[in-house]
């Protein structure tokens, strides 16, 4: 089997929990532009179960009421009555606010809301983002709606908001479930998605479960460094030598690549197939295997991202540390990067140059030139990474060169908020849970304390990228647990606050 | 001097504070369309004291990304820092979200925050809403912004919300007044901005006064019939034969014009200038006389919409009593009309043809072929109008003929809400005044019980169209004064409670 991986190409920064580096087109360059690596593809298929899957007419144009504002599409969602408890009694919704990627893959990594909706006796919908997944305006035809700015313009979170807004009243009313209370869930970008509708949509959420949302990763909010500062410490802590290693590397894989013979000496050591490779494009192969691993460092085996053990940041170290790889940097690099890219072992060479995008994930470089202008890309002296500090100006100069568009990198801020986010809802607007393991290079842009009564942090020190959102198995520490016991109650109460309201007699 | 009316014409229903009842466009009918009427041209300085006219260069649109999205215009804001402790002081700033005019009109008319402004030493700020007075996109070049759906499509409640976030927070940027704590303050269609940029913009906002926003006269959240009801009340509540003398008009005008010679009776009877006359244009000069005065039924002489005595619709009463008049059913509405047309007592004829528009209120009539489906035209049979359904076909046709443009009813309440509004907002959100004053027609529409600690209703049983905002005189009511008491306390508390949690050591 001949694994791929990509090189810089295509799309630069991709998914909210991919790498938003420093970024260059027409040429890799040292700078770690990001990338995106799909190893081993996932089949999937559709819909998941337990979900059916629909379709939705849904306007192209929310916020103008121009003649092309009135176009259509067809946006999908997944919905599961499996569980529900029905309309006659107002028996609740969990709705999952798609984010940059098909919603199968996100239903079957939110596996969480499968198993507590026998609980809740609650119908699950999970909705797919507009541009994303069979949710392709203009016709459905994806390379129409990706041909320009003028056709990707429509791309935007607050679009999708009024979307789910419009989606779920719509289907309420089909239902007749206009009381049944509905509490969104998302996770990373879709975790930013659920905690804005909370915030913008209180009549039409009741609650939101929001995780690893980094709503403050924006402006100067957080540190430009606290994103590459997680992974090194999530290495680091794991040992020393670790660290060292991957740190020195860089250097290392510069220089080598810079004498005769040394592309070669590289292609070999890390098994790269016969194809493209320069010093840049495996700088990106590496740094995606550490950064994804350390966002998915789940406690147990997953394959989200890619089939990965439990504890994998654990296991790179021990191969980085394996005595048996002596000094060999090249054959300790190796040896954790296959953890990521090739933990079934059927891999026998690697692919530099795919960009295959098995998720569906391409249109976040679009929003990432737009409004998620995400400053996370710095690296101080002590980072993992090679020092290099966040550039607004070159992401602005890729945006302009790759698409024609200049972001607007205060619009987030301006729409939804962030600064002062303390005090800003410490006296404004309840029921949203912020999830965020510390593990998670994202959760540098969470909120990690406590707002209000009913504004709360939850906050996981061993806990990775959504961990909360995945099924739970048998072998789930108690930390996460717990974490999610926090989590049904805390929705409990939301619920029983509701129907309360809805009849003090109740 | 020749007083100016309209007959039904170009705009159908105007201003939020006019009328949406039925429409019709080809030809006037008797279901009394709508009209602006114009009566004596209120000569507008600009900049109005103590303001200075400054101007803020605004995106076209915010919410999405296509190349046209970038295109920008001249933001017309109205600012005096007269009262304004300073930014080192984080001295607060007031901010009037614009509605559907000019701002220097609703400026003058609204006196409460100049009045209150020394005692808050609060800076002033009143932005103009897009499409409107000088802020005019495409080029300021009012034709051409509103030549057709294209262009008059970006004129939106939503676009101007996100262009007041934008604005105040580059002003205050630029003021470095970045912990100056923003409340907004709006009346009308205003009110219902300022409360909604508090729902949607509370990083923005600290609080809200809406003053006679009827956020709830959207779908069928309220009855279609209580905007007339309450008109009808005003009148009624003067005098039961007021209220029999105008309600049977109607059909004696369309009898006396149906018979020969009738239309030039009734253009003796009510000295319309020697131009059309129809039983209809009548009609929608009466009706607008009636509702307006309904409307701005204050306790002191005003000149808002027309220059009147204090309480009008005394006045109005009064006149159709006078034991002169007999039984000259003509003779009493021409006393009456004239409270609202010719109070000054210089108009020698009056002109049904007048479409002249010197507030600049135009933009309404696409609006509510839009967003703003209010359905408040609704007469039942105690109406002392002529008993009609609100019907949103006939909204649609006529929008349908005249923009060539389909409105979206729902989208309102799904953007912003509106449905169990207690329960929604019970526990979600703060510090939002909604005052109403019962004698105005949009007080059916309004907020009047209180739904949390801070998100409260005052009621006025005397109290018109945002009468709270207009200057304090020396012969206002206790009731009114009281009112304004209530709000600046209340206002004062949301600047303590900031302060407390800016600084707690404060």
């Amino acid at each position: 089997m001949r694994i791929m991986a990509t090189r810089l190409i295509s799309l630069f920064f991709s998914l909210l929990f991919s790498l938003f580096s420093g970024i260059s087109f027409a040429k890799p360059t040292p700078s770690f532009p990001s990338s995106i690596i799909r190893p081993e593809k996932i089949s999937l298929s559709t819909p998941t179960e337990p979900y059916r899957e629909k379709f939705f007419t849904q306007v192209l144009d929310h916020y103008t009421f121009r003649p092309q504002s009135y176009k259509t599409f067809q946006q999908r969602y997944l919905i599961s009555e499996k569980y529900w408890g029905g309309a006659e009694k107002n028996a609740p919704i969990f709705l999952y606010t798609g984010n940059e990627g098909d919603i199968d893959w996100f239903a079957q990594n939110t596996g969480f809301i499968v198993d507590i909706a026998p609980h809740f006796k609650a119908l699950l919908v999970f909705i797919e983002h507009r541009f994303y997944g069979k949710s392709m305006p203009f016709g459905g035809n994806k390379e129409v709606a990706y041909s320009n700015s003028s056709t990707l313009g429509y791309l935007t979170s607050t679009q999708a908001l009024a979307d789910y807004a419009t989606l779920i009243i719509d289907l309420k009313k089909n239902l007749s479930a206009a009381d049944s209370p509905v509490v969104v869930f998302g996770g990373s970008y879709g975790g930013m998605l659920a905690a804005w509708f909370r915030l913008k949509y209180p009549h039409v959420a009741i609650g939101a479960l929001a995780s690893s949302s980094p709503i403050l990763n924006f402006e100067s909010i957080t540190s430009p460094y606290s994103f590459n500062n997680i992974i090194t410490q999530d290495f680091r802590g794991e040992s020393e030598d670790c660290y060292r290693v991957i740190k020195r590397s860089w250097q290392e894989i510069e220089d080598t690549a810079s004498h005769p013979g040394g592309l070669d000496l590289l292609r070999k050591s890390f098994k790269i197939c016969n194809n493209y490779i320069s010093a840049s494009s495996l700088y990106n192969w590496l740094y995606t295997a550490w950064v994804y691993t350390a966002m998915t460092d789940y406690p147990t085996p997953s394959n989200f991202l890619s089939p990965m053990p439990a504890y994998p940041v654990k296991e790179m170290c021990k191969a980085i540390d394996d005595p048996k790889t002596g000094n060999n940097t090249f054959a300790k690099l190796y040896g954790a990067a296959s953890v990521y890219y090739n933990y079934s072992g059927t891999a026998t060479c690697f692919d530099l140059d795919d960009d295959s995008d098995p998720h569906g994930l391409g249109g976040w470089s679009w929003q990432a030139c737009t409004e998620m202008i995400m400053p996370t890309s710095g690296n101080n002296e002590d980072s993992i990474f090679a020092a290099s500090t966040w550039s607004y100006k070159d992401r602005a100069a890729s945006c302009e060169a790759y698409f024609g568009v200049e972001p607007r990198p205060s619009w987030i801020t301006t729409e939804f908020g962030g600064h002062d986010i303390k005090r800003v809802l410490k006296r404004f607007g309840s029921n949203i849970i912020f999830f965020n393991g510390l593990r998670d290079p994202w959760s540098g842009g969470g909120v990690l304390e406590n707002i209000s009564s009913s504004i709360v942090a939850i906050v996981a020190e061993q806990g990775a990228h959504h961990v909360d959102l995945r099924f739970a198995t048998s072998e789930d520490p108690k930390w996460l647990r717990d974490v999610r016991k926090r989590e049904v109650n805390i929705i409990a109460k939301w619920l029983s606050e509701y129907y309360d309201d809805l009849d003090p007699a109740h």
